[in-house]
């Protein structure tokens, strides 16, 4: 859908340098723009690309205005601008509404005429879809499954019975929802039983999940994913687990059960959370940390240790496995050392 | 299912304080609970939630009898007496025999009038079913799979040719076994060539495998899930593991090929055990562990290193990758101090 | 397929050393063969297993041939020459042309005659695909996606719209193909506005993608798999990657957006790789490593820290955290110590 310069400056509250009649039709990186694209420069890694870009209009700070050679949309915030334009210029394809004769829909379930559902999807009794859902080729809907106006579930995902969803919301192939969660119990023989999985999932407004990514149902009571969360692929979500709005999380984390994430948090790729933990709201962790005590306070929590070449890095493995000794060598050292370290007066023998 | 109180304590072999005539339909939490349920206590931290529950009867141990307000049921095991007490308050649905008119069956394939087979399902050639199995919707049973009774398939999962399962099994939505191994050899261009996998996986009986899992079948001879084994969503199993009965392994956790992990053992969230090692019996591995050695001897092992905040984490992760000479330049200062650390007498200069 | 000895000797370059016409007709362990059956030895663990073997022949190198009790296929390279000879011995089942009835093939779609879609799987509209392609049950095409010759879509994979596979492909089950990157961009209030991911995934020829991974969209541009890429299950790559050829990668890595990585890289399991870096072509990196910036040399990178006994590795955790302040106090101490560590003359008070 194209727009003219002027129209996406009054829109968006940027200010314009250039041809406000200037008709853009759809965006481009500021390497690979050609005429008729407008770009965006968020990064100060790619401001070199500025001078050369083949774009038509570029988005952009007010500090990299004066180097645009193009016409130029102004904002303090140059990537939600151009999040915002993206999305005008290249809007979601449009719903098809009506139910395709190889879906197979439970004799008793009605589906509103603005719904969408594909091939292969099964959609099972006593399912409640809202207005404009979407229902992609072979998702499974389950029994009792209730699901907000203008979601979407994508190919093959899997929503178990009573699980419900918000609306506007975006289930990305092969995640699944509302699977049982892992609770057992241990018996004198060292078998386990099976604890029912009573609860369900309830997903608010809003939300996406990424592809293959699984969120149990709760045990007793439900898990809970607050409106706006955006969850990436392959997360895992344990049962009874509470996520706070507006939390982003990033591909392969897993949250053990029951552990209540706060609003606005931005967790990093492979990060781990053990269950029974509250982390606070505003928090943010660094990719592939490992959580095991509450964070009751807002900040950026690491980390990673950075792989080192494989010779240097064992060396150093096997010292970490001998790091309490170490510590207490220096220690000991310390002591020997008048005034040093951890010496205190008179601690020298 | 409705039960009195007096039913479950012999059927169980709680001792009950209370009225045994006292009929209780369901289970809930101990803050959440109204009249008719029945809730537990195992774990300390919410005792103080015991004197204000709205249950109708508590499981618990017999340490907190005395400071329950409601009728009791006395358990060395709280916890597991509430597992069975919910399983039978709260079974599974029961099977509705019956092949759907959607699904796909081979022509060749018979399905036992026990069976349930739901909508979209495809059950390919030389499939054997037991008896009261239920294929849920759109999952894929492959050709010569065997399934044995009362097992359940739930929707999406896909079982490739044949996969063996044994009785009472679950396995949970897209779920996915019997893929290929891994395995391929270098040529000498630097390309990879695919090593057939020509062996299978074979579940034992009660089974549990999680959402979004895979285990892989085995590249000569099987790939072996013993009996009770119980898996959480998101796992990887390679080719040729064998996992021993009653194990039971968290989300996200990773086992490379032809590892051997022995029985009753408990796996930990996103751990990594690497191929060709062997875990003992009895182990119980800690949450993000990797383990790149055999582990013999049965125990408990760490582990993750917790996360802190930033800067910290960023100073102490500069410093590991530092830690070989810091111990050298430890060992040459201990040298020179007399009598320090691991300097032998004679040892200095 | 059986074949003789003498011929597979001429066909791959082998010395043999036994009967010509002696005919094999599959291939076994080792330890589990029995007559018929061609062995290997290329792990020098197993040698002890030669002098018992039930084999018929053996695949092994010159220098195990002396002790190798049966007929022996002599190579510098037998992991390589097993690899060929099983793949000749055990040829993938073939294809069976011909559209199920059951599945469920857009209008306007052409589907060459020899190739095979089984039952469930959905074939959205403007999809093109080669000759001799297989889809399995329940997988799902999107709109206007293209698969070269030969290659397979496993069961319940799905590819989403536009997405382009090369030739001889094998994508398996569960696996997602083209779901949207995760990108968004914070507005004023704390939430997030989605931004549109408008490209593709483009896979070369000769790629393997494993079961349940999943291969992001780009953003604006494509995410690219190259030629001969071999990609494990549980996989996450993110928007914008570029994988360079035959470069494999165990399960559950996760590289995250607009990380390229280089040609005949060998990456292993639960490897976590940071967004916007780049991975030189022949860099090796051991299981469990985190990478946080580029790596700009060929060689071999770590890694995890093993996991200890549990008491053993939680002192030497809380250590860790403690390192600076413990590389600090080492350091004051080598000041006190004349031309210790990292005293220099003149250094001490």
């Amino acid at each position: 859908v194209p727009a003219r310069l002027g129209a996406l400056a009054v829109r968006y509250g940027c200010e314009l340098r250039g041809d406000p009649e200037l008709l853009v039709d759809r965006v481009a990186s500021l390497s690979q723009a050609t005429p008729g694209a407008i770009a965006f420069l968020a990064n100060s890694a790619y401001r070199s690309q500025l001078m050369q870009t083949g774009a038509s209009a570029v988005i952009l700070a007010a500090e990299d205005a004066a180097n645009c050679p193009v016409a130029a949309l102004i904002s303090p915030e140059p990537y939600l601008m151009f999040a915002r334009i993206a999305t005008e210029l290249h809007p979601a394809p449009p719903i098809r509404p009506g139910v395709s004769g190889a879906a197979h829909v439970h004799a008793g379930t009605r589906i509103p005429e603005s719904c969408e559902v594909q091939p292969g999807a099964v959609i099972e009794e006593g399912a409640v879809l809202g207005e404009r859902v979407r229902i992609g080729a072979n998702a499974v809907i389950g029994p009792a499954v209730r699901i907000g106006d203008d979601t979407r579930i994508m190919a093959g995902a899997v929503l178990y019975r009573e699980v419900r969803v918000g609306r506007r919301c975006l289930v990305h192939a092969g995640a699944v929802i509302g699977a049982d969660g892992f609770g057992m119990a241990r018996d004198a023989a060292g078998g386990w039983v099976k604890i029912p999985q009573l609860g369900t999932v309830v997903l608010g407004d809003d939300v996406e999940v990424g592809a293959n990514t699984t969120i149990d149902r709760g045990a007793i009571g439900d898990t809970e994913i607050g409106d706006g969360v955006k969850l990436d692929n392959q997360i895992q979500i344990g049962h009874n687990c509470v996520i706070g709005r507006h939390t982003a999380i990033a591909a392969m984390v897993g949250i053990a059960g029951s552990t209540r994430v706060g609003e606005r948090c931005m967790i990093g790729g492979q990060v781990g959370i053990v269950g029974h933990l509250r982390i606070a709201d505003d928090v943010t962790i660094a990719a592939a940390a490992s959580v095991i005590t509450s964070l009751e306070k807002a900040g950026v929590y690491g980390g990673a240790i950075p792989a080192q070449e494989l010779p240097r890095w064992r060396r150093n493995a096997i010292r970490f496995g001998q790091l309490d000794e170490l510590a207490k060598a220096v220690r000991k050292l310390g002591k020997r050392a008048p005034d040093a370290v951890d010496g205190k007066p008179g601690d020298e023998t």
